[in-house]
């Protein structure tokens, strides 16, 4: 793979003193024009040590607006970012749409190193790379422009580069031991990097390898193919631009998006239809229940903070279906160190100007916390998709990109829950006139629900959808017989109960017996 | 102090269960209300261990709306807080204006717990509470309201409540060792308690002191005590709406800032007038003083980032006096992994929603980079102040809130230096001219920079205010003649370098000769 970047291309010094300047201009516009377009930049600069990646981000930098710029040099992980699925130090770190952000190295640096130091074997380090490419799918499906540079030097040439470095006084600090020893590692580090290009080398997000003995060749030429890709991208958004000022309607345009396979009525069951209304539970009986689980679920909270296993519960269901109350029925019995309860509102402007996921990667919850929400992302196959801010081509990919984003924090340990809470419309529509009736709950009743009620049978068929592509192994879907609001909330508490008790390998008997304690306090 | 909190105040079951409901309609309408004003709300709630804090915490939760809510509990600090001033990790958790922020123990919880454990000299801990009161003055005179709850037992009651909580399966995990031990120490807890509220109890955000033996007691005080204070910030905002929409011109709204004292001309020297703006140099020795100031500010960033010590740069100046060809001649110099360049645009909505520093806040460096701000928080009294979008209360305090700002980051440990780079008005023309010549360099002349122009005078009085006002021991303004640009360069260079050898306490002699070395490339 990288014999086609030991061929001996040059820039002799006086041509690059005349292409510098026009360059600079033309990547200076570019950077304005991209400023007002959607699509956030990624460019990666990768490479065998000593071919010059901090002279590329140098020049890059110099070159450019700084304005519109931001390096991102990845170090260890801080113990914050450790906390975390692997992924979240990339995520918080991704450029805002019309910007670029350079990186150095970026996600491609652990697989490669641990590879080239045997602690990643192939299988592992394949499965790694499989992330990556969805990584980057979901950024390049959202409209990001992602840019990879591979910087090769020869073995030699690696080797007299750093003799070079290291007797220079102006860089010999830029060369450290470590740099000696991935040297003498240059097979491994090849073999490890030609397989991480190989895999992920996809057409919407392609490797440049870069052959860097000269180093005015190397800056030119990952400049040159920057512009090139920055005028592509402004010339398709302009492009685009034009025909919707011409009033065009275009395919990737959002439309209202009425799936075509939607025939519902009484014809055609969904999975709501196996939810049991019917269910309920006498005062009595859910008073003793609710004591047995709060119990239960306060030490299991303190069981998984002892664990470092975090738990992330989703709360979805109709308007009016009692999600407030099922979750203030949890939150009651943990220790309120333990737990937070995220309500998803409309995303800020900085949220906006960046892949719809971004601002739940950002709040992940560190290690060893229970995170509830109140809405989330599903937000994007529910309300997104039924009122059309979301086209089909969006919310479709959505599936699978929620799926990914389970998967990673499942892998990383994390307990991921998610209910639906259903009613059917005649209690919902009890409960609309009834908060009417209360002072303190009138606020919550808004033309909004109205609406949204009106879209029932829409919103039925993006349920439907919704639990058959997203209840996975990992992260399971419960849907909640919500018409009895006590049946509702002790199930609930014992799908949470059983869940964590499942994960952290606790059984009833192992945790201290709740019939013994005295409630202390009698709460709600 | 905590006797009055000794006097056996109780509620009984009864009174407890009529006053809740009455009392959470209250909350949740007051919390409804709130969302509309501009406060932010910070609770802190802090005490005695065993008190009950958490008991409190999960009170406010359930009788409260969660969505409007964070809860933030602060423990060991990660290793990214550590790498920041102390509180940079209050700054990251405040809330936004309308919502609520309930702390444990918020930023008491540190200085309290070093002086009970001897950790801390009493002047160390009273340097410690004024730093917290500056930042509490600082958040109150933004529209903030604190509440601060101090929750106390005897030291008796303090021993059967351990005793029983250690009993009690439910709560057993919520004691540990560490608490038994600081129940040795209690009076000593006690006696630096008392010391931080002493100190901290200030008419803009008082102490409540809440005996918290009987357990409905405490939590309905803390509990209407909130909802009085929320109440009160409501009526006052909603009696500032009615003003304003009866077109009334309020004291405190934003009026256009002439200063009464301006009074300029040629009669008042300003501090700008001690700049020689004829200072020159020629091409042949810019280029050789360049080579070498580069070469010695390479070598410098490596040794600060050897030293973990970060660096702070601000860069202020008039339209086109050369911020970003100094910025570049700076970063060209250093490697990419080093610096940062942190470009002052409009705020974002979620900034809109926070004090005025806490973007800047957000972004301080990690330790040992380079952090360059092209444009800063001394927007405020230079453009804001000018164009009026700051009140004069806001902007004439803004310089105590800026020297505290910086303070912070020096007493850090961060080199904080400021540059403004002056030039006179002739020379402003000239450059604007020659700008809209040049095509690449046509987008960075706006109607603006024209605007801004023909408001010179009012610039200069409030130049002259910044300067004299927070050119402070531990971050000067270094004044750059920027009449010629090679000049003014290398003067911001050698400033640089200068303070960073004796900041770094390294020697001309120590640091490795820049003649021998021979340049790698060429740069600019």
């Amino acid at each position: 793979m990288f014999e086609a970047a030991e061929v001996g291309r040059k820039i002799t010094k006086e041509a690059f003193k005349k292409q510098v300047p026009k360059l600079r201009e033309q990547l200076l516009q570019a950077q304005f024009a991209l400023s007002k377009t959607n699509t956030p930049v990624i460019i990666i600069i990768s490479g065998v040590d000593a071919a010059g990646r901090g002279e590329v981000v140098n020049a890059l930098n110099e070159w450019m607006d700084p304005r519109g710029l931001e390096t991102i040099a990845i170090d260890t992980p801080t113990d914050e970012e450790q906390a975390r699925p692997y992924f979240w130090r990339y995520w918080r770190q991704l450029p805002a749409r019309g910007r670029i952000g350079i990186f150095f190295g970026g996600w491609y640096v652990d697989p490669i190193q641990d590879m080239a130091y045997g602690q990643l074997e192939p299988a592992q380090m394949d499965e790694a790379l499989i992330q990556i490419r969805r990584f980057e799918s979901l950024l390049v499906e959202d409209g990001a422009l992602i840019l990879k540079y591979w910087l090769h030097l020869s073995k030699d040439e690696q080797c007299k580069r750093l003799h070079k470095l290291s007797e220079d006084p102006h860089t010999r600090r830029s060369v450290s031991d470590r740099d000696w020893q991935h040297a003498e590692l240059y097979d491994a580090f090849t073999h490890a990097a030609e397989r991480a290009i190989r895999h992920t080398d996809s057409g919407d997000s392609p490797w440049h390898i870069i052959e860097s003995t000269n180093t005015r060749y190397r800056d030119l030429t990952v400049a040159q193919s920057v512009l090139e890709n920055l005028n592509h991208v402004i010339a398709k958004y302009e492009a685009r631009e034009q025909l919707r000022q011409q009033g065009e309607i275009l395919a990737t345009a959002a439309t209202p998006s009425v799936p075509s396979d939607f025939n519902l009525g009484n014809q055609t069951r969904t999975v709501l239809d196996t939810v049991d209304l019917t269910q309920t539970v006498s005062a009595k009986d859910y008073r003793k229940a609710l004591t047995t689980y709060q119990g239960k679920l306060h030490r299991l909270a303190w069981e998984a903070s002892r664990q470092k296993r975090s738990t992330l519960i989703v709360f979805e269901g109709w308007d009016a279906a009692g999600k407030g109350g099922s979750i203030r029925r949890m939150t009651q019995a943990m220790d309120a160190r333990l737990y937070r309860v995220i309500s998803t509102a409309a995303p800020t402007d900085e949220e906006r100007a960046h892949h719809y996921l971004w601002r739940f990667w950002r709040h992940i919850p560190r290690a060893g916390m229970v995170t509830v929400y109140d809405r989330t992302w599903y937000g994007r196959v529910l309300v997104e998709r039924v009122e059309g801010f979301a086209n089909e081509s969006e919310w479709k990919r959505a599936y699978l990109e929620i799926n990914n984003f389970e998967e990673n924090l499942a892998k990383h340990g994390i307990i991921v829950l998610k209910f639906w809470l259903h009613l059917d419309q005649e209690e919902q529509l009890r409960r609309f006139k009834e908060r009417e009736q209360i002072p303190y709950k009138r606020h919550k009743i808004t033309e909004e629900d109205w609406r949204n009620r009106e879209k029932w049978d829409e919103y039925v068929t993006a349920i439907d959808d919704m639990v058959a592509r997203t209840s996975t192994e990992f992260a399971p879907w419960t849907l909640i017989a919500g018409n009895d609001k006590r049946f509702a909330r002790l199930q609930v508490l014992e799908t949470v109960c059983q869940r964590l008790e499942a994960e952290l390998g606790v059984t009833e008997e192992e945790l201290p017996k709740a019939e013994k304690a005295k409630d202390k306090k009698k709460k709600g």
